[in-house]
């Protein structure tokens, strides 16, 4: 590690406890790429010199860390930064999970959890533009990278345009692509809207996290291309594991 | 409130304790707009004959709801959902803070917590297309909108090309109305990335929010007409108050 020993050192002003004035300062220097992946922390007796503080206060700061995630102990050789796992990079975009997940070169897969026709509550009737006694088909799936949970997705799809959705096997089969071979359906606009949240037991029983992990809230209506809507959706996605990218700018839209 | 009494109920293959589920079935009427803000909830001896459960129960559930934000208790008159605070909602946008907020029609303001020339690290020297002992100005700025904290926002401009950043009143002028002004410089493009997390215990406490409040992590690479990158930036945004919206197509951005 070059990084210089002055860089850990606390705020002045800080009136903060000192173990988590220690975890600001280590996570920022993580965050800044100042101290990478591998790379070792100094000793503890060494940082609580640095910092002025006690060696309880030191191990403190890094069980906390190490609880993030943030840092790794090896047993006899001390503490080191944490090699980030990897992370699903989306684009908002038509394109539907498997496909986006298969073009990042990783293997995408399902489980069906749930499947069930029920009558909408009035906003998603309104959203689908469906009249008020028509049914629609809830799907619950658990979506996986590299067999890891990435994502726990709600669909809600008119049950009246798309029947053969109840048989149809989501497990091995893309909804997009089924929707598409079945009923000639593409999805060509999609609105997107990302909120942070922290899942609930379910969720983060299905996504094998802890329910104070953050996680996205995506929640996503898709429209064919004479602008139906087809369906809408509601995603909680592990906040360890995903990122959004886009671009904007007053001429267009950076697609890449 | 007008919702049937039979949604109150519990899913029959949960293993998890009787109380999350409880706050996950509740949660979930309150998400799905089937219990909306002010409805009143059951009498908690009426939960507990619909949960099948005894009345501790429903009140560690109900207490579990209160702290997260989602029912509020009134005296003598029982448990209601609570009215949701004021979000701000952003579309990604080369439109400067206070303008957006302002066009909301609600009132942005900031303080300026710290302002100091450093040397980038190299991979923000490779972002703002600096020489590595080029200098940077790094602003951090508490974001209000109506005198409410909605995001802490570090930003680095170059200090070779904003000289008059370091004593630009940036508590009563907008950093983008100055770029303009002073240098002619406006902002036409920009990169997002999105991404859930939890604050620190600076960021909490600047934010007055709980470390445990999901917040979004929101970094913007800002470039000039003429391609150039004029700023850097990074904020943490309380995941209570904001909401991103977008649309892709396959054909053009929706920039509504």
């Amino acid at each position: 590690m070059s990084l210089p020993l002055h860089y850990f050192r606390l705020a002045s002003d800080s009136t903060l406890p000192l173990y988590q004035q220690i975890q600001d300062n280590i996570a920022q220097l993580i965050d800044d790429n100042l101290l990478r992946a591998g790379d070792a922390l100094p000793p503890e007796r060494q940082l609580s010199e640095l910092y002025g503080v006690n060696r309880m206060t030191v191990r403190q700061a890094i069980d906390g860390l190490v609880r993030r995630g943030l840092i790794e102990r090896r047993a006899g050789a001390g503490s080191f930064v944490a090699k980030p796992r990897p992370i699903a990079a989306f684009k908002p975009s038509v394109i539907g999970f498997s496909q986006q997940i298969r073009e990042a070169g990783m293997t995408p897969s399902s489980r069906l959890l749930h499947r069930e026709i029920v009558t909408p509550e009035p906003m998603l009737a309104h959203r689908l533009r469906l009249k008020p006694d028509d049914s629609v088909i809830v799907l619950k799936r658990l979506r996986l990278v590299n067999d890891e949970p990435l994502m726990l997705e709600t669909s809600y799809l008119s049950y009246g345009m798309f029947p053969d959705l109840m048989e149809a096997d989501l497990e091995n089969e893309s909804l997009y692509r089924v929707l598409k071979q079945e009923y000639g359906m593409e999805v060509t606009r999609a609105e997107h809207t990302l909120e942070p949240t922290l899942p609930t037991a379910y969720e983060a029983y299905h996504l094998s996290v802890p329910m104070t992990a953050p996680a996205m809230l995506v929640r996503v209506l898709a429209f064919s291309d004479d602008d139906v809507p087809i369906e809408a959706s509601k995603a909680i996605v592990r906040g360890d594991r995903c990122r959004y990218f886009f671009g904007v700018s007053t001429r267009v839209l950076i697609m890449e």
